[in-house]
């Protein structure tokens, strides 16, 4: 870990794929003088990730020039790809009937991505567009609940019965049309469709044709059933190593196959819920979202900040005759409130990144709390003689620096404490620890910090 | 986004395959019986990374019971499983030649993954224990920069010439020994073994024996520097839906192959460095570090976070004269100061997870910072109407509480350019955006805060 990003910055030739920022200067241009015919030319080589890369990065009013110029042919892949805020207002400018037929170009996974963002009235209209069995297959996977395994898997599967033999699976594949596009490997079943074992494609390429499948198959096979969390699927893919795992409905039947190149977009959104909820914002709230949006997606944390804000501020006023015989105390009292808040959200972090990678279990908690406590209270005597001796220095007050001192002890014990116990307890509620944001953990140890500080003060020095 | 864990708790058996409460139960029984026959019966069947996360979990005593019971053939893979701090003394307990003997059992990556970990007098050691050819592989491994594709890539590849048809392609792959365990893809070389096309085995599996592999392999080839940055190829997967990629020397020539189950990994390690930072904690900080080690890792957070708390002590110490003559104002500063933190907090949060993703760039970071601002401007009127009115509630004083909404309004304002702006211009000087940590932006919103509305207060109060 060096911890230094790689010098190439996001728009660099080689780091982002040809959005080099010359290209990205020449389709301004283009866009800025309506040259859709010169816009389309430039970007028609572009991968799809790339012009959805370079779709969220334009104005609105650029963009919607540029959609405008590939509105014919409008790749579908893009907007899968599209950053959902980005893609609510592409899908807008395009209309249903052009989002329609985009989407029946999509693996049946992709698609149902894009129709379970659309306002309901929108989804039945784009529905109704698509031709008649692939539109069943979109139905079915909408019926799964969001975020659930129903939703990632692609609903063409590579099956086959396990007495087959190499050979016979190999002229299978060269015969049959509409096998899925990339697979990996290849599912046995019993004559229930029911998975039983898994052939990796570079095992039946190395074995000879008269070999039976059931001779060189897995039989230790991670089966997923159709309504796991997307995110104990990332977890499972995760810890074995997966390329793709069937997926099957409640009596076993296998009704799709999940690849790990959606894990790794579910790995990135469960990433994304973590970091946006410890940092006390809505997961709608990104850099593309309307200004509205965005501070509606901030106002519930702030809200509630402002309630443990004037908690706090209640406790001082607890001890506002004592502040104004010593107004070093309304001087200090922030350090004690800082310093208390960093441990915390230091042990918050930990605690929270400990849950998500199932290391921080039931059978370990009381343990880690236990830890986490100690630190606390180490750093907090370390720090305690650090600032003990500044304050000392700066208002000769021997009495004023012991108090100050015993109260960051024992406001870095309680945030090790609260650090840590608050995210185990939330968790054990059922709800995602994150929720416990730094926000709010530093509202406990602002209001412990005044508190602990100046009803010290009051009873010791005054 | 329901925002609700699966209720299946960690040790839950389907959750943790296997890893059932009852199970771990009886395993701690074995352990604290010293009864390491059974501990190993009971851990014999475990797949290697249900083993990895039941060692991490232990204690220390249990640890090491269990790994004497499983030394004479501790699995290779474990070790390379296993979280740092706790392979770190699951190594010193093995010793280095039972470390060797596993190393050697592993494919070139997970080897070097093990190896670079150690002491370089261990290093050397664990080396000189290995065959030669496979020694040469590791050390040239090690000799790539740390967290560079050199270090993920796996060294045996399957290449062969474009001239070759489907049929030889399979005979090759049937006759071949030494070819990886897993593999994907088909690298396509020319005679100077630079790759110049893929073939998915899936497409190899579908195409009849008298093909050219030529014909039908792919040339848009995403081909990875042996020297690009771990965190360069992991958005290059994502970006490309890659399942693995070839890996090319300075000249140009295949040298190895990364595959999406590494990338997984990288993706995961990005994403602590990223929430770590953010949080103000070390990244050799986790749940197993020692007690000393975390406090260290903490340590310079702190220290940092103190010299700023100092600093807002003595912004506030030049009002004392004002808070002496007010003491409301020491009771309403911290509302100011903690509003603002929030404030800032969010907007770091979304700006770092966005440069992360790629999609604050230079070319819409002003856009960006822009956009921020006037959230903070917009939300920070919305509070300080909330506040003043609280304030006027509270202490029937219609100027403070006018000077309070002016410093709320400012301090959000601050927020909003601070939060956006410093990362950007942290990720331009070539350093990690997520440095600028929370602790270190509230430290900014705490000096502003106090600054703005004590300023205020002594101008148009007094």
């Amino acid at each position: 870990m060096n911890g230094v990003l790689p010098p190439s910055g996001p728009t660099d030739g080689e780091a982002s794929g040809g959005l080099t920022p010359e290209f990205i200067a020449s389709v301004y241009d283009a866009l800025d003088q309506i040259d859709t015919e010169t816009a389309k030319e430039l970007t028609g080589s572009l991968h799809w990730s790339d012009l959805a890369d370079l779709l969220e990065g334009l104005t609105d009013e650029r963009r919607e020039t540029l959609v405008e110029a590939l509105r014919i042919e409008f790749p579908a892949n893009v907007l899968s790809e599209l950053d959902e805020s980005v893609r609510e207002r592409v899908v807008d400018q395009l209309g249903l009937s052009e989002v329609a037929s985009a989407v029946a170009d999509l693996e049946t996974d992709d698609a149902i991505n894009i129709v379970e963002e659309l306002e309901e009235h929108e989804q039945l209209e784009v529905l109704e567009a698509l031709p008649e069995s692939y539109r069943t297959l979109i139905e079915e996977g909408l019926s799964y609940p969001e975020d659930s395994a129903g939703r990632l898997m692609q609903r063409s599967t590579v099956a086959m019965p396990s007495h087959w033999t190499v050979g016979q699976a190999i002229d299978y594949m060269r015969e049959t049309d509409g096998l899925p596009h990339d697979f990996y490997d290849i599912f046995l079943v019993d004559p229930r469709h029911r998975p039983i074992g898994v052939v990796p494609l570079g095992r039946i390429l190395r074995t000879r044709r008269h070999v039976a499948l059931n001779a060189v198959m897995s039989s230790e096979l991670k089966i997923i059933p159709v309504n796991m969390d997307q995110e104990e699927v990332a977890f499972q893919f995760r810890q074995r190593d997966l390329i793709s795992a069937p997926v099957v409905d409640g009596v076993g039947r296998l009704v799709g196959v999940i690849t790990v190149d959606d894990i790794v977009d579910v790995i990135h959104e469960e990433h994304e819920e973590d970091i946006m909820r410890l940092g006390g914002v809505g997961e709608e709230d990104d850099l593309f979202a309307a200004v509205l949006d965005t501070m509606r997606s901030r106002f519930p944390w702030l809200l509630i900040h402002l309630v443990t804000a004037v908690i706090a501020a209640g406790v001082i006023s607890l001890f506002a005759s004592t502040i104004e015989e010593l107004v070093a105390l309304a001087i200090l009292m922030p350090i004690v409130a800082a310093m208390g808040g960093t441990a915390s959200v230091q042990t918050l972090t930990v605690a929270v990144r400990a849950i998500a990678m199932r290391q921080l279990t039931p059978a370990n908690a009381l343990r880690t709390i236990g830890k986490e406590a100690v630190v606390g209270l180490l750093n907090g005597t370390v720090f305690a003689i650090f600032i003990g001796l500044v304050s000392y220095v700066w208002f000769d007050n021997l009495a004023l620096s012991g108090v100050l001192a015993m109260a960051i002890v024992i406001n870095f014990f309680v945030a090790g404490l609260s650090g840590s116990a608050l995210p185990v307890l939330i968790q054990k509620l059922g709800f995602d620890p994150a929720v416990a944001s730094s926000a709010f953990l530093t509202s406990i140890t602002d209001v412990v910090g005044f508190y602990v500080f100046l009803g010290l003060a009051s009873v010791l020095l005054l």
